[in-house]
């Protein structure tokens, strides 16, 4: 198989390396190629091109491994030199809006798309580094990947786009969380309570996270105020303490924001469902699905 | 046992009334009394007390349900009129520094002191609300609340002070949390992909929250600054998708701090241990311990 990649910076050669090991003729495509970039193409007797003009025509499989602002501009490019039946891998993880455009580009062309997220730091983690995937050309990204033993996973009945929209969300979280984690447990370290914190934190583990979080939606459409008071509470003591406050404003300004909104059009439910939880959330914050 | 309830609102006739059910002789001490104080002092056939002073001496415990914010006054009144080996009961959820000041002087008396903090909604669950306990009447405590199967835990070699600590420590970490859970799902419910980020976010229930937490925290001093640019990109997409955004700036400004302490004084280590990594966000952010 012949692979073109895009891009031949960190990512692009983590996956050039062991895709060329593994037998595949792979060539690079990069303006200002780096000392290992053009160590890796003198060993695997290539050029670099310069241009994707230069690289798309022959590949079997163009990988785009650029910055995902010029995304799609790449994408386009691509796409318009290669022959149906192609396979184009978007790495980019670019906003999720791009990625369908070039994926309706690639359609109308005859040529597979797939929307690659990087789950992980390729910085560490390399070529094992856990990835997402979605698209027409899903299947056949699953093969080139495992060959190489890289875990791609397939979103379940997704399209292109879906990938990076979910890495995006679960940046949303997973750095959310982190942030959170340090503003908390740097005041539990400084009181000499970090673990007896864990134990009264105990309780989220019992439950299944979706459970967890589902019951925070649920019941934050009718507890924000009360709860408001709790956090204005813990910003007072944090501050009190001398402890830098970062995360905490924002949160407070969320609660505030939904006291405000149930003051006015309380939701209709002593109970509400998740769907219904979120159908007022929608509706008080004037967002259209 | 005479049990003296100062603050006879929600709290305190909350308890009161499972304590006089259950035979105890139980005197309610408040400057203006609600109906349901009042009716409650009728049924158990006793005044409502207009101060401190004319309630604590002939109590075998005292109970403060008032305010956090004038815990400490009152406590310090009730003590003065206290006998030696009776129990005050502090259910304020003052300032920890607070209570143990007040912890200090119930222990030069004699007295025994236990910080009692609520760790739910008594409004919902009413005496099953879990609560948190610390301090030298623990076990006189833990009789007094078992009696009316009143949940009420003790913090492991928890000294008084360390309830309320963990109680606004927790409500940082939980209320965090629930305000992450709003902004990020309320994205990905828009883009139709909640049960797939739910997926996505499924290794976070693999491993322990303990673990997981401790991971975030070690990986934080290292990796805060590719982490910004994730955030960044996070905000950017979140806010081109008109979703409201409150939480994330401040996750946002949180790691820009730490990119910026990295920058200037990088952790001395590949792989830092938790220890080492609170050693060095506590110097970086001029925290005393």
């Amino acid at each position: 198989m012949r692979i073109g990649i895009i891009g031949a910076g960190e990512v692009g050669l983590t996956y050039a390396r062991p895709w060329a090991a593994a037998g595949h003729e792979v060539v690079l495509c990069d303006l200002k190629p780096s000392t290992a970039a053009t160590a890796f193409a003198e060993q695997s007797g290539q050029d670099i091109r310069a241009s994707v003009a230069e690289l798309a025509p022959d590949c079997d499989v163009v990988v785009s491994c650029v910055f995902g602002t010029v995304s799609l501009v790449v994408a386009e490019q691509a796409l318009a030199h290669m022959a149906r039946d192609t396979l184009y891998v978007d790495m980019t993880t670019a906003d999720p809006a791009l990625i369908r455009t070039a994926a309706d580009s690639a359609a109308q062309r005859g040529i597979g798309y797939v929307d690659v997220a990087i789950l992980g730091a390729i910085a560490l983690t390399h070529a094992k580094t856990n990835l997402l995937g979605a698209g027409t050309g899903i299947d056949r990204a699953l093969t080139l990947f495992s060959g190489i033993d890289a875990p791609l996973k397939p979103v379940e009945e997704g399209a292109a786009g879906d990938a990076a929209a979910l890495k995006i969300l679960r940046s949303v979280f997973t750095k959310g969380l982190e942030a959170l984690t340090i503003e908390c447990f740097m005041a539990a370290e400084k009181q000499g309570v970090s673990e007896k914190l864990h134990d009264a934190l105990s309780d989220i583990d019992q439950a299944s996270l979706r459970d967890f979080l589902g019951a925070l939606i649920r019941t934050h459409v009718l507890h924000a105020p009360r709860r408001l008071k709790e956090v204005e509470e813990a910003e007072r003591q944090l501050l009190a303490a001398d402890m830098p406050v970062a995360v905490l404003p924002g949160v407070k300004a969320l609660f505030k924001r939904t006291a405000d909104q149930i003051a006015v059009q309380p939701i209709d439910s002593a109970s509400p469902t998740l769907p219904q939880a979120f159908e007022w959330l929608f509706k008080v914050n004037d967002v259209s699905r």
